[in-house]
């Protein structure tokens, strides 16, 4: 098909074949075939292995050879030591555009032998026009044609618009895992673990999210990168159409000497890291946890124009924690209440009320009903100098919380400002966060969470503003 | 009944009256007599309130007066205006021992009159004998005789050795819906809610759970205290017997202030808050999920004797997570492998297998099997230069989790050194978390967390040696 970039290979296959596919089900082989007939891939799948007569239903090729017309992907799923005897039949065939080598033992080891064998791979597939991913590695996840050649444990695939790059099959599928327990699981466009990077990388991938119109937010886990200069390009081109998080390890030197005996990959001190992410727009964070919930709060919701947050709470332990969290911030402060706003407040709040002590935070009190938050809610969010809300409740048992959130949800949903919900706590509140969710209101479990968020969220709209200042053109929306 | 402490009556009363009871559910009166009935409290409850002839099917009783024989505990759950006159009633009755003023609107709102009206109701309760919990506050729980006074939502409470202060009753509750979230619910002996501590403050109730039997681990939410020399000496009291985590807020200045608007405490310097806590050995977090995390390694595991921590990962993601933390904390650092350790690891692991690079981090791959897991675990264990192990597991689709968790329990159980572990990730993972929980052995969502509460454990161990050589004893065990 012409006009299809090499990646297009990886992630839209027309067809594909499991090399060592088998009825053994301790083998990779046989996990990657049922986990593409399981998740219903639109593609042709060909299972491949000469001792096999049938795996799963389908009938096994003995050879690539012997299957006919187009086959874009291979998978390479037998042991290292057949690697090369496989790329260089797929070499021999011929039309084969794209390969996943998921076996390790290759250069990550650092024996030689094993290190050039790794180059005579990817050598004996590039002088045939095929692409490799790995060795050592998962491969490919995608929900909008249902594929997926990893052998990971089950996830409930979402569709949904971020998309992950991960040089860990571990932390990749973690993430996956900790999306999916979102109160409403937060799904994925692509996913994608590339191993050592003998030919396919991180950046190459990143620069396909980046122009991928089904990707809106991109995550990565990242242990180290080869190329600076080529980072700082794709990073900066990519970021300024979608955000991009990075969870790099190796940030202290022992784990950065850990994370070269990982994937061999060239850690580098994590200040020169730093300094790039920062020129380039990257939205760095520090721990798994994180980067689901800045990708959430990213894909969810729209950029605040300004730093102003107002927190608004039903009950004063959990307001304090977010304006403490704040304290702490880079960008975030509290918002400013007018004169007329507060009266507003006094006029439709319990009399208990604390309103603005100090600015910009109100404790609505646990004696506030439905109406109270509602109405609340609606007078800060035409504050002019609001930016941003933070509400934050513990639904007493007289107030049950999905009545409460259903109350919530119109003022939530008419907000042309981002606002962040934090139901607490445990499962006393989770069918109200579910629905929230659901209905696109991100909820977070604890309010510290929501603060960092909206942080990064600022710098991003910050970062934007002055590129847009830099080439002339107008602030972004 | 001689020799009982002030407190007893609170967290041990033989017989209570809530006041204000009613059969309206949407009343505090009503939900306190029914989570006293739901959880089944062993002592005497008796409903008060002259419009009401039964709640919940027990008589009610129109005044106190009229409740025979001994009355240890009165909920007084009644609006701010009325406390004062119950309070006199309960001076006239004579024998009671103990309150909790339930309602808000006292001195936290800093209207004078207020403030007078509290200083008055506490000086009537004081003249007659009485102690008072509160007001603005929700009481007690006590896991030992099925006392909970609270209307916080419900929470299944399962009996265990870590008890609870708060100043937020929202904080308060949600702590214990972490704890019952944890893979086997993390169980608790007290919980106390002190509100505007107008009588019974934070420093009398740690002083009683340093001194209970049932009570291993103190875990607070803390605003703010007024007795700075107080609580050194109480602090400093209690962590030589059990640890005593706090989380403290007001960390910002603008978090301070928002303190201040809550319970009217004097918030004051955090860095005089955090000098106090480092010199009374106090373990300090800064987030709600640490307090739980570092609770749980304090109770289930024996202190570490040194700094050595042994990463023995099966996925060199999450280790590289877990080393990476290591360069971040205070104590804890990687341990040292003997030359003869490797030599058993290089014999009882994968050929692939990446044996201490750096020293101390075992990466068995992802071609580890149970007996791997096992071998290896037996192995750092019995190394004299390894005070922990953190064992990292991403069980593949092939390696059921429960069935590993089950081979790896045997050496676990028989370890005399902390062993943490997680097994990544999500569902996949649940019933073996809770399998290993359910047997003592604390697992984590990520490598992260358990190497931050490693390092609080070996700051308490540093923190008890010190004092054991000041005060020229042996070194605590």
């Amino acid at each position: 098909m012409s006009g299809r970039k090499d990646l297009d290979y990886y992630f839209y296959p027309e067809s594909l074949a499991v090399i060592g596919a088998s009825t053994n089900t301790y083998k990779a082989g046989y996990q990657i075939v049922k986990n593409m007939l399981d998740y219903g891939f639109t593609g042709k799948v060909y299972p491949v292995n000469p001792k096999e007569k049938e795996v799963l239903g389908l009938s096994c090729y003995q050879t690539l050879n012997d299957i006919p017309g187009n086959l874009d992907l291979i998978i390479i799923a037998v042991p290292s030591s057949h690697v090369l005897g496989v790329m260089k039949e797929a070499a021999a065939r011929g039309g084969i555009k794209a390969a996943v080598v998921v076996a390790a033992g290759f250069a990550e080891t650092k024996v030689p032998e094993l290190v050039e064998l790794e180059k005579e791979i990817v050598a004996t597939a590039r002088q045939a026009g095929i692409r490799v991913f790995g060795p050592n590695c998962v491969g490919i996840q995608n929900t909008r044609n249902f594929l997926d050649t990893t052998i990971e444990p089950p996830v409930v695939k979402t569709q949904g618009d971020i998309s992950i790059i991960t040089q860990s099959g571990a932390m990749g599928g973690t993430t996956l895992l900790f999306m999916e327990e979102q109160p409403a699981p937060l799904g994925f466009s692509k996913w994608a673990h590339v191993g050592n990077m003998s030919d396919v990388d991180v950046l190459e991938i990143l620069e396909y999210y980046g122009e991928d119109q089904d990707t809106r937010v991109v995550g990565m886990y990242m242990e180290g990168i080869r190329d600076g200069q080529r980072f700082r390009e794709i990073a900066s081109k990519v970021t300024k159409e979608k955000p991009v998080i990075i969870l790099k390890v190796g940030r202290s030197e022992i784990g950065s000497r850990a994370a070269a005996s990982h994937t061999g990959a060239l850690a580098g001190s994590d200040k020169i890291y730093d300094a790039a992410f920062a020129k380039c727009g990257v939205t760095r964070v520090d721990y798994l946890e994180e980067l689901v919930d800045v990708a959430k709060g990213f894909s969810m919701q729209p950029l605040p124009q300004g730093n102003r947050v107002c927190i608004l709470t039903e009950a004063g332990g959990p307001g304090i924690v977010a304006v403490d969290q704040l304290g702490f911030a880079k960008h975030a402060e509290l918002a400013h209440i007018s004169e007329e706003g507060r009266k507003k407040l006094e006029a439709c709040l319990p009399s208990m009320a604390m309103i603005c002590h100090p600015d910009g935070y109100i404790d609505i009190t646990a004696a506030a009903m439905s109406e109270h938050h509602a109405d609340a809610l609606n007078v800060v969010l035409d504050e002019p100098g609001v930016d941003a809300v933070l509400l934050i409740t513990v639904p007493p048992t007289f107030l049950p919380p999905v009545e409460l959130a259903q109350s919530l949800l119109p003022a939530l949903k008419a907000a042309n400002k981002p606002v962040f919900v934090c139901f607490l706590a445990g499962k006393w509140c989770d069918e109200a966060n579910a629905f929230l969710e659901a209905n696109g209101i991100p909820t977070f479990k604890m309010p510290s969470q929501a603060v960092r968020v909206l942080d990064e969220m600022m710098e991003r709209k910050k970062y934007l503003d002055k590129i847009a200042r830099q080439e002339g053109g107008a602030p972004n929306a």
